[in-house]
């Protein structure tokens, strides 16, 4: 067993990496078993001697990240090992997500449990985006968080600046200053279909390959390749909303014709179902059109990327088993691949929390990565 | 200046994996430099003790990768040092290319420059795929070589073995075990735009994010993000030309209707012009209709990956002058951040050897990377 190092990296290899490189492996190992496992076991698991494994141990105890648990009495002969699990308050994120109609905020421990959780529904389109954010910042008063993430719908610079979120009516807003100064505590701000992704990787586990969309009012999707989020170069990747599906078809906001949008979006659906709101969808709504048009673009999609998954997020989740026929059968035409691999299509694990729940993992993920980094502030 | 090691892996960082990624460090910083370098720039440029580096020097010299040149005389104090260098002889990367219409070969070496090179053209469609093979390994009798890859237009699997390549008329061509026996060394088999791709990211250097499309009878594209080949999750992504562009129009020989192969392929191309060969075309001839559908097809993909550059190659690279206003119109309508920062078109830096010429520095890339494995196995 040994560790596989970038061997293109330009830089050689230090203690002080190889320290924060072990401090995250123990960590880690710790955050992966099912049960408390002891100091030896950590060793034997990790491939590192008891002795480093103790005093990285240590050091994870006194930062506040693990604790160290009296094993439960059992018979027979052998001094039983104390067991090793994640400090419960040890670290938490907090999770921020303005949409078009309501504003959440969730907390998650270091295991990923939900301690907190509150969403409040009204339009902000009415409001500023001033009062959107100081409302928000509101909401999402929770003591002790270690930073927080929030989730838009739209394109978000790599500084955390919300460049455009067209069903907002923002523009080049700082939402990671004024948010961060909100509430005394580092703020990142993503889109929220690549947030959504995040928290469907980490449930998956693993390395996976899926594209996750998400139906709203726009369309947004997050790309998992091989195992991380692929943001693109200016962070912008994801605008499957935007893919032609017809061509010369309806016009789309965005100025081009035959948007993905203009034939699956929320706006879209409700049209050609005649109602107002999702609510009023009757259950024998023809979403055949729907269907076909998001075949044709995941068609695309896989034609270009040969991703095996695609998890459908946001209000395709519920109506997913209404979608699919379209779906399939314009994969099994467009797919070139289709009769050599098969295509899963699944609604998303988390529902509708998915953007905000990846917005607080993602400040726990950072935390499991890095302790070094964060022992160092603390 | 600590190095990067990915948190995440599961694994400890053990001494032999340290000496390896030092290894590929010292042979990496020579390979890199313009002039050789002493033994001394070389401890101040990595960041290693100069004990450290001479002995990995000495390793590598030993295995004949680094040669240690008598500095020029010079006037001036002090003894001049000696230069490392790679050794023009120390490996040799063998690329073979089969396509339609003719075969190829090209030896490069450490350096990537290329020492050898052959082609000869003949229709592969109408031999059996073993004679094509068999006339490939005689044309590539080359001593010496490291190791092999063959580009093949087609899909290809993990093993080696060509799946589909559907203007072959291959199916299922276990190309790599046939080759690797003919050969007498280890050939990999990939699809042909992928190495063309791994050329142009080589050329480039860094870390760069683009598409490589290469316009054949067929259309296939080789994805670079954040400096690596995506290859997928079979290792088929790429396969541009079924993206459909015109959901309902002509029909494909794969099965569905209106990829962009039908608008934008060799045949279409000269369909459209009513002539027979690519030297025939007037300096005339209307692209407009190819144009468009590339554009219509990469708006899709800068919407769905954020990519920055398209690197356009195969029958594309001269014919680019023609094809720029038809693709940019479709780009200014259809890409969301198009007013937020430019795309860059471009044609392939080495034209049609890109796939042969990626093929072969695949290998040699696999030494640098790597030069721990490859002193092993000498």
């Amino acid at each position: 067993m040994t560790a596989r190092i970038q061997a293109s990296s330009s830089v050689p290899v230090r203690q002080s990496s190889v320290r924060a490189h072990n401090l995250a492996l123990v960590l880690q190992t710790v955050a992966t078993s099912e049960n408390p496992i002891s100091r030896a076991f950590t060793a034997a698991a990790t491939g590192l001697t008891r002795a480093t494994v103790s005093a990285l141990v240590d050091d994870l105890i006194a930062g506040g990240l693990l604790v160290e648990r009296d094993p439960a009495p059992r018979s027979g002969a052998g001094r039983p090992a104390a067991g090793l699990a994640l400090a419960p308050d040890g670290a938490y994120g907090l999770g921020l997500e303005i949409n078009v109609d309501y504003l959440a905020a969730c907390v998650v421990d270091l295991s990923g449990q939900v301690r907190h959780r509150v969403v409040t529904y009204a339009d902000q389109r009415l409001g500023s985006w001033e009062t959107a954010l100081t409302r928000l910042a509101e909401l999402a008063a929770f003591p002790g968080a270690s930073g927080a993430a929030l989730a838009v719908p739209g394109l978000v610079s790599a500084d955390g600046i919300v460049r455009v979120a067209p069903n907002l009516g923002w523009q080049n807003i700082d939402a990671a200053t004024v948010l961060s100064e909100a509430l005394g505590m580092p703020v990142a701000v993503d889109n929220e279909a690549n947030l959504a992704a995040l928290s469907e990787l980490r449930a998956a586990g693993g390395r996976p390959t899926f594209g996750y969309v998400s139906g709203e009012i726009g369309i947004g999707a997050g790309l998992v390749l091989d195992g991380a989020l692929y943001r693109g170069v200016r962070g912008w990747s994801g605008e499957i909303g935007h893919l032609p599906v017809h061509p010369d078809g309806r016009a789309c906001r965005c100025g081009a014709r035959g948007c993905l949008e203009q034939y699956a979006g929320q706006e879209a659906l409700l049209r050609a179902a005649g109602v107002a709101a999702l609510a009023d969808l009757p259950d024998d709504a023809d979403l055949g059109e729907a269907g076909a048009a998001l075949g044709i673009a995941l068609a695309g999609v896989v034609n270009l990327l040969d991703l095996d998954t695609i998890v459908l997020g946001g209000i395709y989740g519920p109506l997913l088993p209404r979608l699919l026929p379209g779906i399939e059968r314009e994969l099994r035409q467009r797919v070139l691949t289709f009769d050599l691999a098969p295509i899963t299509l699944r609604a998303a694990a988390l529902g509708a929390d998915a953007a905000m729940r990846g917005a607080a993992e993602s400040v726990i993920r950072s935390v499991l990565d890095d302790p070094a980094a964060f022992l160092g502030r603390a």
